[in-house]
C-alpha cells in the first residue's frame, strides 16, 4: 500500500468513529480520500492500562510508522471507584504515566505526528438515564457511573502533559460544552456522540491538524496516482512514469 | 496490523464511500470495526484500463494479500463515444478483459475471497440536469454523455464475466433499479449515491458477503483483542497471553 496512515487510537469513542450517520473518523477518512488509509484501533471499554497491554502489537517497531496518530483515551479511566464502571477506573497518576508511555513508544517508532484528545465532556443525567432506563438496571441508585467533574480533571491532567510532551492536544472537554445545549445535542447517552457531536469532534480535530501539522492538510497532500483529468488518453503511460 | 484487510478497488463510486453522510464503505467499516481494515482504492473517473496501469502497485505480491476485494469498475468505462466524457470510454470486450486481469492479478497474489460489483444504474435526466445546470455547461446537448440502457450492457458483461469465472457479483444495475422513484432518491446527479443510495448499497453488499463468505460474517469474526467484559480485573495480563 503506498499511502501514509492515520491511526486512531482509543476507546469506543473511537472505534465507533466509522459510524455511518456522520462517524468523525468516517469524516477524516474521506477527506484524505486517496491521500491517507485512516485505521480504526478503537477499543470500546478500555482504558489506559489496558491499552498498554496491546501498544507494541498494534505499533510495532518493524512496521512503516504512521503518519499520524491520536491518542484518545480518558473517557474509561475516568469511571469512578464504587459506582457501576469501577472495574475500568484508573487513577489520573497512572493515567498520564499510561499516556506517557505511549507517546514514548510511538516516539521511538518515529510516528510523524502525534495528538492527545482529552476525554469528552459527560452529561451526568444522561448517564443516569442511559444506565436506568435503556440498560433495564433498576437496582442503580440515582448517581452516575461517571460524572463531568471528575472526567475534567482527567481532562485537565491531558492538557497538562501534552505541554509538558510538547504536543499538540484537542480539548474536547472544553469544546464540546461551548455547544449550545451540548448534553442533549452531541449525546445520545451521556457519552457516546450524536451525529452532531460526531461533527463537532471533526470539526475542531480538522482545524487542529492543519493548524500544527500543515504537511498533513488535506487539500496539499498528493494523490497517491494522478488525476484522470491529467492523462493523455493517447499516451496514458506517461502519467504513470 | 493485525487484521485482515478489505480492500474497495474502484472508481469514484468507491473514492467517495466514506462519505460521513452513510457512505457505503464506512458502513462496512463500522461494521467490521476491530475485525478488519476497510481500505479505500477508489480512483475518481478512472476506468479499467487505468486502473491496470495501478494493479501490480496497489496489490503487489509480497504483501499480506487482502482477504476480500470487492472490484467496482465500469461507471466510465460506459461514458458513450462521441459525447462529453468520451475520452473515458472502454468498449465492452476491453472492458471484460481488463475485468479479468484484475481478477486473475488478485487470485495469483491469494486474495481470500474476491466480489465483482456492477455499475449502478443511471439516470439519463440526472445526468443531463448536472451536466448542464450545475456544472454551467452551456453549449451540451440535451444528450447524456452516459445512458442506463448503455451502462447496462457493461452491467450485463460483468455479470457473464463473473459467472464464467464463478465468482459472486453484487448487481447493482439490476437491485437498484428496484427500489421506488431510484433516479431521484438514490443518485445525486444522476450517477453518484446519495445517503439512501449508499444504504442501498451497502445493504445487499452485506448480505452478498454473509451469503457468500460465510468466515466474513461480521458477527463470526474474532476481535483482535479481547473484549474487556472478559478481563479479571486483578489478572489482566492473562487475558493478552
Amino acid at each position: 500500500m503506498l499511502r501514509p496512515q492515520f491511526v486512531l487510537f482509543g476507546d469506543s469513542l473511537t472505534q465507533q468513529s466509522f459510524d455511518p450517520a456522520g462517524g468523525w473518523g468516517a469524516s477524516l477518512a474521506d477527506a484524505y480520500a486517496r491521500k491517507a488509509d485512516v485505521i480504526n484501533r478503537g477499543y470500546g471499554g478500555y482504558n489506559t492500562r489496558w491499552a498498554l497491554k496491546m501498544l507494541t502489537r498494534i505499533f510495532p517497531q518493524t512496521a512503516e510508522p504512521p503518519r499520524l496518530v491520536t491518542v484518545f483515551f480518558g473517557a474509561n479511566d475516568a469511571a469512578i471507584p464504587g459506582r457501576l464502571g469501577e472495574r475500568q477506573h484508573v487513577a489520573i497518576p497512572d493515567y498520564v504515566d499510561n499516556l506517557r508511555t505511549i507517546v514514548q513508544h510511538l516516539q521511538q517508532l518515529r510516528a510523524g505526528s502525534i495528538l492527545l484528545i482529552t476525554p469528552p465532556p459527560v452529561s451526568d443525567q444522561g448517564r443516569v438515564k442511559y444506565n436506568c432506563e435503556l440498560q433495564g438496571v433498576t437496582e442503580v441508585t440515582q448517581i452516575p457511573e461517571r460524572t463531568n467533574a471528575f472526567t475534567g480533571q482527567y481532562a485537565e491532567a491531558c492538557k497538562s502533559l501534552a505541554s509538558e510532551l510538547g504536543l499538540p492536544v484537542l480539548d474536547l472537554w472544553g469544546l464540546m460544552q461551548q455547544e449550545r445545549d451540548w448534553e442533549a445535542e452531541l449525546f445520545w447517552d451521556g457519552l457516546h456522540f450524536t451525529s452532531k457531536g460526531n461533527a463537532v469532534v471533526y470539526k475542531h480535530l480538522q482545524a487542529l491538524v492543519d493548524e500544527q501539522f500543515p504537511d498533513l492538510r488535506a487539500e496539499d497532500m498528493a494523490y497517491d496516482f494522478p488525476h484522470h483529468s491529467k492523462f493523455d488518453p493517447a499516451n496514458v503511460d506517461a502519467a504513470f512514469q
